[in-house]
């Protein structure tokens, strides 16, 4: 999913760029705030040129509200070629990236029937996978568990951005303690 | 905030009404499906007619996605008084609402310095008030703290969005055990 170029009616008939914009918030925005230690990144495989990362840097951006209408800008920007602080975009396939951020990162999958979250207790590096509405193919389950650990949030088949909010929920209540 | 009458731009221009939009996804919405057994209520104090109430009946709602176009319809057909199943308006404030749940529901108030979520095991049927991105005003803080208690999801300012995602996935992790 997600298109590779910025032309399009609406985020949602992009590919569901419309589930990566709820996924950019629910990683990087606090009421009137903006988590500077967070980083977000998505691989977009849809049409014409994939596969592309888009990395997001929370201690970089500025110039962002949380509607969808400036997040269809920033993400039309980006991807014609134009910068945004804190927004980058470049070739990338997923295997690539995470074995990258492996080397520094805990890497968690989160599928069904993994370690309970609330028996883990997080490093301050840890990164998260998560997959779309459809959920992570077979084969890049299998690549990213030979980097990470699998965790799920309970029974419930959670959207992706609330699997964002209760993970940031967690680790802010773990550093609180 | 909160416009009651249906001619916009967009939600965000609607006097926030994407946050409510935002809220009522993440009140109602699993992956690939509806929490039936929710109700989600947003008070609407916008011009030209406040206030207005959206009642959202998770039991009988159907034909909707998550996405923001589809709300953008269904706000805009109940608002020119047609009807969507399981989504209803109309007149009602506040305390009107609040004092009428408050017969058959336990109140939590989301405040700065409540009681933390954690220590709290809520009843089935619980009912959460929040503020929008500026807060409940102090009146209607007071009010509801008549019927209710204050609960605290800890420091961080959460977006509206993410705290019912959070206390969605409390109430999940509770009914677990």
């Amino acid at each position: 999913m997600g298109r590779t170029e910025p032309h399009w009616n609406n985020l949602h008939d992009a590919g569901r760029l419309d589930i990566v914009y709820e996924c950019v918030v629910a990683s990087l925005f606090l009421s009137h705030g903006i988590r500077r230690d967070v980083n977000f990144d998505a691989i977009l495989n849809g049409p014409p040129n994939p596969p592309m990362q888009i990395h997001i840097n929370g201690a970089d951006l500025f110039d962002v509200r949380t509607d969808i209408d400036t997040w269809n800008s920033i993400l039309q920007k980006v991807l014609s070629g134009k910068s945004h602080p804190g927004v980058k975009i470049h070739r990338n396939s997923f295997e690539a990236l995470l074995k990258h951020e492996a080397q520094t990162n805990s890497v968690y999958v989160l599928e069904e029937g993994g370690l309970d979250v609330q028996n883990i207790q997080f490093p301050h590096n840890s990164l998260f996978v998560l997959g779309d509405h459809v959920g992570l193919p077979k084969n890049v389950e299998r690549f990213a568990l030979r980097f990470g650990e699998k965790i799920s949030l309970g029974k419930q088949p959670y959207l992706a951005a609330s699997c964002i909010s209760v993970l940031n929920y967690l680790l802010d209540a773990q550093e609180k303690k």
